[in-house]
Formats: C-alpha cells, structure tokens, sequence
C-alpha cells in the first residue's frame, strides 16, 4: 500500500512496558502533518519513495551491512551493539524497506514515536539519533544516485524524496526522545527530593499563579 | 583556510549571557573527534567541501531564500522568523559559506555549540534542528548534484561530503540544547520546589550512594 496518511486506524494500547509516554490518535495525528510539513514529504515524494521501492530493495542488505559496519568502528556506540547485532540489523533492514513501502500515516508515527522512546529505555544518547541518520544518509544516497544515474532531475527528485523520509523520522523519534527524556529526568528529581508526583504538581500550580 | 582541525587555538572567553554552558577546550576538541566519527566526516570530505566552494557560492543565496520561504508556510515556525528574517538570513547565509570554507576544528564545534544553546534560551522546540537540517538538504542537495553531474561517482562524494558535513553540525547543536534544556528544567525544578542548588546537590550526592 502506497497511500498518503490513512484515516480511521483503530489505535492499538499500548502494551505495559512498551511506552513511558503514549499519546492520543490526535497527538499522532497531527504531528504526522507538521513533520510532513516541516521536510517537505508532500505526496508526490512519498509516490516516489514507492515507485523506487523495488530497484531499491536488492541493495538494502549491503545499506544495513555499512551502517552497522561502521557503527562498530564508533568506541562510544560500538557498546551498544554488543549481542545485540542480529536483533538490530534485522530490525534496521525492515525499517528501511518500511521507507519506500509505508503509508507515511499516523501509525507510521506512533512507530517511530515507539522507537524513540525505546533510546531512552536503553539510555541511547541523543546524538545517536542524527548521527544514525547521517550514517544511513551516507549509505543509502549512492544507490539513489547510481539507479536514477540517466537523469539528473530524476536523481533530484529521488534524493529529495529520500531526504524528506530521513528526516520525517528523525524528527518524530526525536519528539518523542525529548519528552521521554526530560519525564525521566522528573523522576530522577522527584526520587532525590523525595517529594510525590501530587506535591510537586500541587508546588508547580501555585508557583505558575 | 581549508585544514582539517586545526590545533593550538587560544580559547576565546564567554560573553556575559552568550551561552549558559560554556565547556572546556578539551570538551570541544572531543566532541569534535567523535561527531567526526560518527558522520563520517574524512579528511578527503573536508578537502572536498573546501573545492566545491567556490562552484557552489554563487547559489547559496538561492539555497538560503529557499530555505526561509519554506519555513515561513509552517505555522509552528513562521512566528519565530517575524521581524527577525534579515538578520536570521544573514547569519544563515554566512553559516552555509562557511560549511564549505571552515576549518572542522573544536573553534568551529564551540560556535555550532552555541547556536544549539541559544536556541534553548530562545525556547526554539527541538524539532527546528533536525527539520531545518533536512530543509537545508533538500535545497543544497540540488545544486550540489548539477554541479557534479558529468560523473556520478563524483556526485555520491560531493553528497556524501555535505551531508557528513550538515550532520555534524546536527550532533553538535543537539549535544548542546540538549544539555541547556536540561539545565533549564532543573532550574525550573528548584524554582518550584524551592531548594537551593546547594541543597539539591547535596541530596543528589546522599541518593547516588
């Protein structure tokens, strides 16, 4: 299915662990049109990531291959790879066929909402996040590059298409690292303080009058 | 000067309330190193980037109009450019030429650090750094592939210079709103409940052992 943001999904609960922070339908909703909005992913772009899908495809497994390659050369990211390669490779290499398969919709965001929550979990640091992304930028654009070769505005067209992609998802795990951040960063505060959620919510109302 | 990072800077001292966090040259000169790791930011990328200067100059102004006509349609990001677009323009537009003359050295990292900085002191949501870093591809990317179009190997380097160059100035700016957003919750956090940074630290210090 290659259609611009679906309606009427029924939301899945989420399951006890999987997220410190879900949101509503709406909230997905409309941060699925801002993140489109801010890069740009228009329909036509997101057409196009589908019409590309299947030259794309057979050159997925060797993308996936250089960006764990490399970031096992990384001292500070290399620990987080340890017994966890296959697992993560595989998870990687759904993804990024999920990039010129999705239906960038709401579910798509409440995805990548997931996974950015998930980096929280794990203690992932924040610039794993861009710094992932470029890498996968890295790998990914000379395939674009090489399968529109025939055609520069094509290659434009393409490369655009795939940057907004990149960027849709950055963004969204990005919004949700944030928040996932900063509420465990409260409960931090709350555990050394000692004070309940209740009284610093009580506190925090009376300081905003 | 086009040098991979260079060394034996003298390190200028912090404005009165030019950055909340000021860090150590050592802090910079790492996060230099690993930001270039991680993105892949090569000695050969920075020559390169260094060469396709001069090529690519004539169009940064095109790439800058581009950019902010694109970010005065969101409705999220329009009320931060009002009243402050030409002088926005104009740090942008020294920005981009600099990506293509600057010397990749903690100078550099420490001013990128500062730009994530204010842009917490200026309450700019974390989304604006990875979707402006996107919108800025998607203009740049462009003129970066006409220029190179007579050979596609040469295409894939110049894109891949570009975006390990945009990615690193990413890391660098998240690694400081990050840490300033932070600070500014538990300021946030003290102000409500009252304590006294010292109090805070002390209990911080009796609940870690």
């Amino acid at each position: 299915m290659c259609m611009p943001c679906g309606r009427g999904r029924v939301k899945r609960a989420a399951l006890p662990g999987e997220a410190t922070t879900p949101m509503t339908e709406t909230y997905y909703t409309n941060l699925c049109a801002y993140a489109k909005a801010f890069v740009a992913l228009t329909p036509d772009r997101e057409r196009l990531l589908c019409t590309l899908g299947p030259a794309v495809r057979p050159h997925l497994d060797a993308v996936t291959d250089l960006l764990y390659s490399h970031l096992q050369t990384i001292s500070r990211t290399a620990p987080f790879l340890e017994g966890r390669l296959p697992t993560l490779r595989r998870t990687h290499r759904a993804w990024l066929e999920e990039v010129f398969t999705t239906t960038y919709d709401s579910a798509y965001v409440e995805r990548m909402y997931r996974v950015g929550d998930a980096h929280v979990r794990v203690n992932l640091p924040v610039e794993f996040m861009a710094g992932g992304m470029t890498a996968i930028a890295d790998a990914l654009m000379p395939v674009v590059v090489r399968l529109t070769a025939e055609d520069v505005e094509r290659q434009i067209a393409a490369l655009g298409a795939v940057n907004a992609a990149l960027g849709f998802a950055l963004i969204v795990m990005q919004e949700s690292y944030q928040i996932s951040r900063l509420l465990s960063e409260q409960d931090k505060f709350l555990a050394i303080t000692g004070l309940s959620r209740t009284t610093f919510n009580n506190l925090a109302a009376t300081h905003a009058t």
